[in-house]
């Protein structure tokens, strides 16, 4: 609702009778991170088939097209479109053929060299039909003078920076490769003989598949299609990576785009969310009579807040679940009906009260302001806001969609002048050190949208549409 | 999820420039009262011309569709299959055409008696072209010797029994009536010059309309499609309603049906809900580390459980908010994931603990049994199942989609027999009393499904089916 | 292209275990009478079962939902719209229900006193969904006070005035009836065990049925839906035909609508339109290079020209066959496409060449300007317009949609002021006399259309919309 | 019907302000070339746009999706799928973007070295993302070292071998390029101040475009997208065109895949086959009663049997016109009902008649011997077949869907043992000196397809899918 957009999940799986329709499930439990398309491939002897499509995954997906995808190993990815815009032509995962037979790709992530490494290929005389990162890395398997597939594949991730989950299939191999930094998140699981790769936890419960760890920052999980082995590639550590400075899992996993029931790190997200509620209280105490979020992401760090502090928590915010892609939105003469149609004030539960009001983050103010108006005009005489994460001040290059600081306002003002743009009576925001102590796992985390420390070089220039 | 299915909701407004997309606005805040069909029908003229399809509000409708519907007064409705299946041509509002002119109907409750008066209607030479108990009331304003079109309408309101909440729109009335024992809900509410009526207050929010008032038992309110004004007509109060009976506003639309952010006899759901959880906890206390709710209809009573007993209160169950109509169900092979597609325990909450379950009410108890195994398989020590309503016991014939004692647990089985079926280590049920004490607004509510004391004498065999 | 436009088309099958396959096939063959809305209606146990939808046979029809219509008895209608406009409220057939149980019923032609006999019904308190005057007939049915439902049918027939080919289907029967002047077709066939009825003879040799005989005018065809007997039953002679007129089979049958290998009253349609062409040429000789007919229904036409005239006949005017409902039309700019898309002249043919026209009729005159002018462009040096009926001067109320005579041409215009209009060189219509002759089968036809000599009196105001 | 399957026709405009719908009214006239996708890429500023669906032009473009195509230059494309099988990624034109800018291709016949070359190109690295053989010639422009891009082009059509009519679209540029051989047709004309390239000539007249010329073989023209003006480049005259071989415009294009209403080589489509048919009837008389032709492709040619022969002529077989892609095939039990669906004898036209039908072309022969069957259960009493080509022997590689002998049944049967598979009475096949002297251009023409002379010398195991 009001936090920044996450793009992708993936989700992959070998040698399991029916690996499409888990797919298909594992997808739908990762819906959260992605509603914009939704395809699933498979292997079928020596090729890969597959299907995609724009819109949900029970949109994209019926009986039909989904009997038809046969074969024991497949993957399947939900897009938030980041780099390139939302046309089917870049809807994932991405199939191409070359010379070591058919390659499907899945990709979680941003790679910030892609227009760079694109260029190169171009000037070689590569052709490319789409303008999504994820092309690029088929292009460099494709030309690596590698024999070996694998080998080729190892290469060409230590040629791509940036951020990844990327899930790739052969007709013979699952793979999973996760960036060296370990920024985007990817983890594993077994079913049975199957082995399982996700981007979130959520989505091997959804299968019931059993945890089985993370994917390691660096490492290509490489499963058969047939056969339940799996082994473990480690690429070497990038001389690229940017020396002392804090790296490791995006924050913002733990701040808002993961489910509550996942865990990272083997920390709960619900449980973090919380955590960072209760400091948030120490940081920035308040005389109020209710506490309250926005739904769905902040209403861990609400009632964390209310714990802390003792007054009491309330969903005063109600939110319509029934909104879909095609949803006709309200005219210029119907604007004030913006946000009230997807949030709804519970007057009975804030009239007259002095109000907590939790969220995620702020992003450009304007959604923060329509919510403080919201709770006003259902009668809540003082609404302080409360952010569960730092001032957002840097864009981010790594895959979420925030990718010029002149939309972010807490790049241009600060927090008085925030208050003052969103009508709170009063305004804070979570610490670093508070968020660092909520979430503490001593792995060290990606705070470039925080701190302006980004872990791996950003080209200038880099942003979503450079490619296109 | 886990409660009984409502069937409909309605939303008219009269005098209003844009009334067709307030229609559409009012009734995707209603989504919750019925996801298989959506329809709006608007005054043209002389004319009435409407739209309506299988789907969600937002499937049915689009701008090209919905911008053809001009007019400045109208009604519509969603739709849960009460009585009739679930085909297009029961889809409301129904349009007719008589020598009174067009008039279309929209209705959520359920006619006690309308398999008699069709029997009735047919022998007399009419044609039915639905099963749906809507179409009645139609052939009665049809056939009624009055003269003037309101006399006929409450000559016909006169003759039919049941739960309504009735809106008709002719090319020059918007027409709001409601059954005599004031069974199913209707409220009345200004927007400017406009008037609208609805099921919940909640619609009214939606469009930021005024609530004035609650329609009254009995009461049929007629607004100009232009100009402003209505006016209130009351019927006579029926000799057939039954004397000594408990009557007055289904009781299950505070435990279930109702948004929580909508009021209801001014109290508002979601508090009368944690009443609910409040008192149930003194009736059926249990020592427990966490409490938890069914989502969504049941989180606001386990708030209160957990307020009362001083159990932490956490959402340790998950739901995935992007189901839709064409998600693919796992077949019989991957049965287990029925529930867990649609539901997650968060494993890191519950584990190792005693939980506390609040659920609305027991159906069938196979929804029930499966979540009380969900938590034991994320962890779970103990279960121990709390209703926050009595024994649901006797089928309901006024709009709730149970109209056989068979399907009802509570009805073949004492409170332990129950607690077996469901696998919970304790069950508590709300008693009547304690359920009358949460809402105690001294009008009388309809408690026929718990005690059996139907307030509108039931033929026998009246049932969903009954009319095809 | 250039003629009138007909209504519908019918086809029923009883004792046939693929009843809906048979009919689907049959209303394929019968897809030149109407191509807005398809639909089929079967029997299932104690009820009907159908399907229906805008657009063709093979666009309403997929395997899912004609798989659902099992049943060995049913029937189905293609419509083009004549009384009420194009909704799918209106498609065919339509199923009602009533004291005497369901009821489907498909209609090809138009009842001259459905406006009267609906608002006598409308008076005694019936309520219509449609505007089709199809629906009066059940009512009929529905109020009669026979007790058989045969002889309640007969009386309903006897009440309603006009041109009809009904089927009727209920459970346990499959009827058809044809309206006492015989003024619209209807034949009748076996196929092995089953009783098939139907518009044209070219929907039997569809499902290789063989043709028994026609329907006689004032004939009901009762078949049991299971069994394969059938017996006849005849209307009265209706006092109401009006004495002294021409009356039988609707003359356009012949000339326009009826597909060229279909047989009518024995006689080949082909052959029929090769000797109107023959007459024609007797009638208006003319000198010229070369002969060509309007695709397709005048190409037979234009063939006997040839062939009497000894003009040599070609092809000259090419049909695109491709276009489809939605088919963009040219907008304003490229208006001068618009026949040229549909119709393209072959230069090569006509270049230089005095070309001899052939069109069944003339209507507006507009469709036969522009292909005059095509020809003219094509290099055609003369173009004779030659007609193969009279001048279309009289509306029909019978089936065809041209319901007021300012539309037509002819009723403003004489000959040789047509021929400016439409600018060709010359322009000569068929004598009545002359069509007789072509047609000569002394049964007597309805050619009102040219003669203004209603067989069946027409009440003031009688047009398509009467009833909307 | 019976004839083979022709895959492609491409339409291209450039300086247009309505280039779009020129491009969709040109494609809805080449609609008979190909039936399965459709597409339409133009100009955008320095971008492509385009979009491109499964069906027909009238299917995948509605006012939407056409309206969003603006731009004054364009290419389109009808495809009946010759390589690669029928999936979307293979719809054309083809969008690829490289070094040089985005580039769209839209391809009209078969490259016999694409397998050669594109395992070539894969060697080097390159990826693939569909199995069509156009994608081969994006590859070799991006590869090529010419700086320049139609220098690029140049060299790259001198790489591939086979037979095209290509169209390419850059944001500056639209390019025609014809085959050295001239196999496949294209040609140029006016419409004002832009130029038209199409596969025929009835393409121009759709759009009212005036002819101009063929494109040579060969030959390259590149208009400007802005301006008006055009020139002609010329390839060099390939070594590899095998000498002493027949070669030139497909012979086919005349007997069966061109519209009878455009123009080849000067020479009319319809005249042409008129004049297969009258020395076929010299070549292969026979006492008949009547002549007929198979629709649509065989009319021509049996009215110049009838005219020659002075045996009258009868459109004895009715073709209907509304089979569309989703109709539902009779299965196995009505078998029988498969080619009477499609066409319908006339019963009256060939009962007791001795009948000579005509045909352009035998394929396998089961065809054949169904329509011959349908004229005896219609009462003829002969049925001679005359086939106005001669025998169908040697696979083409070329861009027509028979690409195996094997199915070919003149290559592995003689005359009279095909006269008895087709259970014809008699069957006479057009000579090949027959068919030269009907066409005698002398520019000369591609009979491979009857002579084996292959004018482009064929890879061993070029076929369909050679590529899949």
């Amino acid at each position: 609702m009001s936090g920044p957009r996450e793009e992708c999940g993936v989700f992959g799986i070998s040698n399991h009778p029916e690996a499409a329709r888990m797919i298909y499930y594992g997808l739908y439990a990762l819906q959260h991170r992605g509603q914009e398309s939704a395809g699933i491939v498979v292997g079928d002897g020596p090729d890969l088939v597959g299907h995609k499509g724009i819109g949900l995954v029970s949109e994209v997906f019926r009986e039909d097209n989904l009997g038809k995808l046969r074969g024991s190993s497949g993957i399947g990815h939900v897009r938030y479109s980041t780099t390139g815009s939302n046309r089917l032509v870049n809807a994932q995962p991405l199939t191409i053929l070359c010379h070591r037979g058919p390659l499907a790709m899945a990709h979680n992530g941003n790679l910030v060299n892609a227009g760079k490494l694109r260029r190169q290929l171009e000037e070689e005389g590569s052709i490319f039909q789409t303008t999504s990162d994820t092309e690029v890395l088929g292009h460099l398997v494709a030309r690596s003078r590698q024999k070996d597939f694998l080998e080729a594949l190892e290469e060409s991730l230590q040629r791509v920076e940036g951020a990844y989950g990327y899930l790739l299939l052969t007709p013979r191999l699952l793979i999973g490769a996760r960036d060296p930094q370990g920024i985007r998140p990817l983890v594993m699981g077994r079913l049975g003989e199957a082995v399982v790769l996700a981007s979130e936890t959520c989505a091997l419960d959804a299968v019931e598949a059993e945890f089985v760890r993370e994917v390691e920052p660096g490492e290509i999980i490489v499963a058969e299609s047939e056969g339940g082995g799996f082994r473990s590639i480690r690429l070497p550590v990038s001389p690229k990576t940017a020396r002392g400075r804090s790296t490791g899992l995006c924050i913002f996993e733990y701040i808002y785009f993961a489910r509550p029931d996942s865990d990272l790190e083997g920390a709960n997200v619900h449980l973090v969310r919380k955590r960072l509620g209760r400091i948030l209280a120490a940081e920035h105490p308040v005389e109020a009579d209710v506490v309250c979020g926005v739904p769905d992401s902040s209403l861990s760090a609400a009632a964390g807040y209310a714990e802390a502090s003792g007054i009491p928590y309330e969903p005063a915010l109600v939110k319509n679940r029934y909104i879909g892609r095609t949803f006709i939105q309200p005219d210029a003469v119907q604007r004030t009906l913006g946000v009230r149609l997807k949030l709804n004030a519970n007057r009975k539960v804030v009239e007259g009260k002095r109000v907590v009001l939790l969220d995620d983050s702020i992003v450009r103010g304007t959604t923060s302001r329509r919510i403080v108006r919201l709770l006003r005009e259902a009668g809540a005489t003082e609404v302080h806001l409360r952010i569960a994460s730092p001032p957002y001040t840097f864009p981010c290059f790594y895959g979420i969609d925030t990718s010029t600081s002149t939309e972010l306002i807490a790049a241009r003002k600060k927090v008085e002048e925030i208050r003052e743009v969103v009508e709170a009576d009063s305004l804070g925001y979570l610490s670093v050190p508070g968020l660092l102590k909520a979430i503490d796992r001593g792995n060290g985390h990606c705070l470039a949208c925080f701190t302006g420390s980004y872990p791996v070089p950003v080209p200038v220039g880099a942003g979503k549409f450079a490619l296109e």
